[in-house]
């Protein structure tokens, strides 16, 4: 029920359910009290124009995501994001996903709303979905799994016979939650290991890290690309025609950070004249990927539909973050992952109501 | 040349250049002369009765597997054992491979001859390429990839969303260099670990070390059951039907051992009928894999060609091997890799000539 000294909370159905009690003893414990607005499953439903104006904080749960991809977002995401843009009194948007660049966030980025997200909450399964395939093409089952198709009982021919993977480098794009990650674990697997960031400060389980100014030296010699960096003005269209061209051509490149971070073309013909081993795709700058996209078939290519992170802990753990950035909110601290929002100038933290 | 003092050794065209100098140096370091014998590429053309009895030792080298499988070697392979078998003298035969379960040793092994093996030259890669299997099934490919065969844009539908791997259970079935080698690596990404060998000491890695007798205890909380252990009369059919019955819907199975581990018409039933995830086989207990068998085509199984050790280290690894056990044998140390031919009860070590 909407009361006039109560904050509300715009979240769904099934997060109500979920953690909608626990919300509102965190915010008795400190003399609030909440209301909730159920976010409505479709577009063209607000609520009434009072619960509206009592918004004061949104947090878009994983599971508003189910049915949606980044160019076609669900029914109900469009709904969530309708109902924040009509709601004059928001102050914070805390969602599920890593990145900001989702179109759905763009007029919310735009007003003086703070913007959270949950970055790291799905790193684990999403580095783990990476080093799988890395791992998988690195072995040989790109060959098994073609000759298995064709019932051809075929070891590998000693040109195509692997070298050690110790012996093999990895160059990881990005060092945030996931590239850190996925960088732990080929080092783990006992791979040679770059990270590219923008600070060159040492980090744990890299050999060397550099700046992207200075990838261009070590392409050359790099086994594995791997992208796990945000779409930004810089990384657009990083992996250009011409670094592909710097790869040895039994280089594979995989890519879990945004579509546009690469000129897919360019990639398609790299891989079709074996100019490149193998691909693993899970982000693509059109999703769902068009079923015309030579993509769908380039050789040696693995496709999961930008769906590397789904693993069930997911939602608990972004539940996890959103509950502890709720109390850090309650209690007038800064919020965690609020990056994008600093960048733009927004309001001094610490502010509740 | 053979000379009546020299010692006669008995290896591929290959391994006399490679190594045949270092022999020579490291014999003559001792007051040895070594004479090569130069093992046929063709089963029937025997070296001379001379040459034959001047034979000492022999090194089986990963050369010889090249064209040939375990039901199928190849003739360069029938050629060796041909040779070895008709020497007279021979005292220590050095085999590149894990096991000592091959046909062409048996003669070998009835004799009193020592027979060691390179076990832990190719356990790295095996154990790699086993972990990229798990790995890559348990995040999803299976599924993607079936859909990306047929051009369809599937995330995973919420009952097939894979539970966290942090709480998922692989147990590994031998702790020889390849078993504890995945679970050194299934640790590092988060998995749970049972280790199942013959004592329950603790093992690095596994949190805990059971005995095969107890696995049934364990069967119905494994989402993995990895085998890497010898064929003996003791583990022949170790998966049985009922054992298979034992393992949750969700599990997935790894055969890097023996094929004649596993009820192989079982696990292709319980693939079939949904009883059991998804499977990865290196080994069968016929190889090559006949082409009608129902394996091929087999519910979410992957298949490589008694493949998985395929590497560009792995003759580099076993020629240290016998280099090192080259050296003991002239130092009249023991030999590592023995434990067969010491089962035997054959000539005590330390003999040379």
């Amino acid at each position: 029920m909407t009361t006039k000294n109560s904050i509300g909370v715009l979240l769904s159905k099934d997060m109500h359910s979920q953690i909608g009690e626990h919300l509102q003893n965190l915010a008795r414990a400190c003399g609030h009290a909440l209301h909730f607005v159920i976010s409505p499953q479709q577009p063209g439903s607000l609520p009434s124009p009072a619960e509206q104006a009592s918004i004061r904080l949104a947090y878009y749960s994983r599971d508003f995501l189910n049915g949606g991809t980044k160019t076609a977002p669900s029914p109900a995401t469009s709904a969530f994001f309708d109902v924040v843009d009509a709601a004059p009194g928001v102050q914070w948007v805390q969602v599920c996903s890593a990145g900001v660049d989702m179109p759905q966030y763009q007029t919310t980025l735009q007003r003086p709303v703070r913007l959270t997200n949950s970055s790291g909450s799905n790193a684990q399964p999403v580095a783990q979905t990476a080093t799988a395939a890395i791992l998988a093409q690195a072995r040989g089952f790109t060959y098994w799994l073609d000759a298995q198709s064709k019932g051809r009982w075929a070891p590998l021919a000693p040109a195509h016979v692997p070298r050690d993977l110790h012996a093999q480098t990895a160059c990881i794009v990005g060092l945030g939650p996931i590239g850190r990650e996925i960088g732990r674990l080929l080092k783990a697997v006992g791979f040679q290991t770059i990270g590219v960031r923008r600070s060159t400060e040492p980090v744990a389980h890299f050999d060397r890290v550099i700046q992207l100014e200075a990838i261009d030296s070590v392409l050359p010699d790099c086994d594995w690309l791997v992208l796990a960096c945000p779409l930004t003005p810089e990384t657009q269209g990083m992996l250009s025609a011409s670094r592909l061209a710097l790869l040895p051509r039994h280089a594979g490149v995989a890519n879990i950070g945004r579509g546009e971070l690469i000129d897919e073309l360019a990639l398609f013909r790299a891989l079709d004249e074996e100019r490149l081993r193998s691909a693993y795709l899970d982000v693509f700058s059109t999703e769902p990927l068009p079923s015309d996209s030579p993509l769908w078939t380039a050789r040696n290519t693995w496709i999961s539909p930008h769906n590397a992170a789904a693993s069930l802990g997911n939602g608990e753990r972004a539940n996890d973050m959103f509950l502890r950035n709720f109390e850090h909110w309650l209690a007038g601290r800064s919020l965690d992952n609020e990056s994008a929002t600093e960048r733009a100038g927004l309001p001094a933290r610490g502010q509740v109501l």
